[in-house]
């Protein structure tokens, strides 16, 4: 721990306040797949990247082991509904089924983050060290950085995205 | 304030911590401006979207300005080389001495936010109010943002861009 956390701590944003950042996120990525016609979401895509529908799950598949990870410090924990090694579903119905999923799973376990885990070092999926604030951030900006991909997608197939400062 | 921030702070990160992920992140988007060619930089676009150098001016635009807001709770700052209206550079090299500039007045200016800072409600650039947390947050978010759309460009353009979790 630094000087600053045992003398003097600095909350930037309160866990709850953070939580309500990541979901106003998530609600955004959510409507960008609602934005993409069924067949672009499971087929489009530009220079040979995945489609939308992949990164979505992608994002799914970190999120739901990952806050179980963060919260519990146990990284084994897997469903393979929502998981790493989830197929892309064949619908956008069922793909937003899974989304809402994962941010049911992601308010139920958020609170039961124990303070002190944030700063703690960890193996993130069994592969990545270090702090556990690092593995969330990474999880929150992987979100960011794909949807900002989809917004690429969605201009060139001449759709307009959702506002980005709508959360 | 909440109760969370008078009884039991949680420092998730502390803001040495923070500084250093942002400064991950604009290491990257660094790396992403070099990696375009200078021509397709400054005039490449898909769907009608701006140029990669439009983008990163945006980006160092709100940044110089927002870490002066943030910190003195002045939104008036502006510095005509790198702030709001400064117009895109006609090449790379002059967009990343711009860049660099920032990077350095960012690393001056943030051990100067005073803690309480973060938590305070603002005006921030005279126009969007809310928490200084929330302004910080939305400049390192729409660089990823805007960073995750460079990517298609290059992509599209056979260009394989640095890895996305190399900070």
């Amino acid at each position: 721990m630094t000087n600053s956390i045992l003398n003097n701590p600095t909350e930037i944003f309160t866990p709850e306040q953070l939580l309500e950042h990541w979901q106003g996120h998530r609600g955004l990525t959510r409507r960008v797949i609602e934005a993409f016609p069924e067949d672009k979401l499971l087929t489009y895509s530009i220079g040979g990247m995945r489609t939308f529908a992949d990164m979505a799950m992608e994002i799914t598949g970190m999120t739901a082991p990952g806050i179980r990870g963060i919260a519990f410090g146990d990284w084994s924990i897997d469903d393979p509904a929502i998981g790493f090694n989830a197929p892309t579903p064949a619908s956008k119905e069922e793909l937003l089924t899974r989304w809402d999923k994962v941010t049911e799973l992601l308010c139920s376990i958020w609170p039961q983050i124990p303070p002190h885990r944030f700063q703690e070092h960890d193996v993130a999926f069994g592969q990545y060290a270090g702090p556990v604030y690092g593995t969330l951030l990474y999880m929150i900006d992987n979100e960011i950085h794909h949807r900002g991909q989809g917004y690429v997608y969605l201009r060139s197939l001449g759709i307009e995205p959702p506002a980005f400062w709508d959360r």
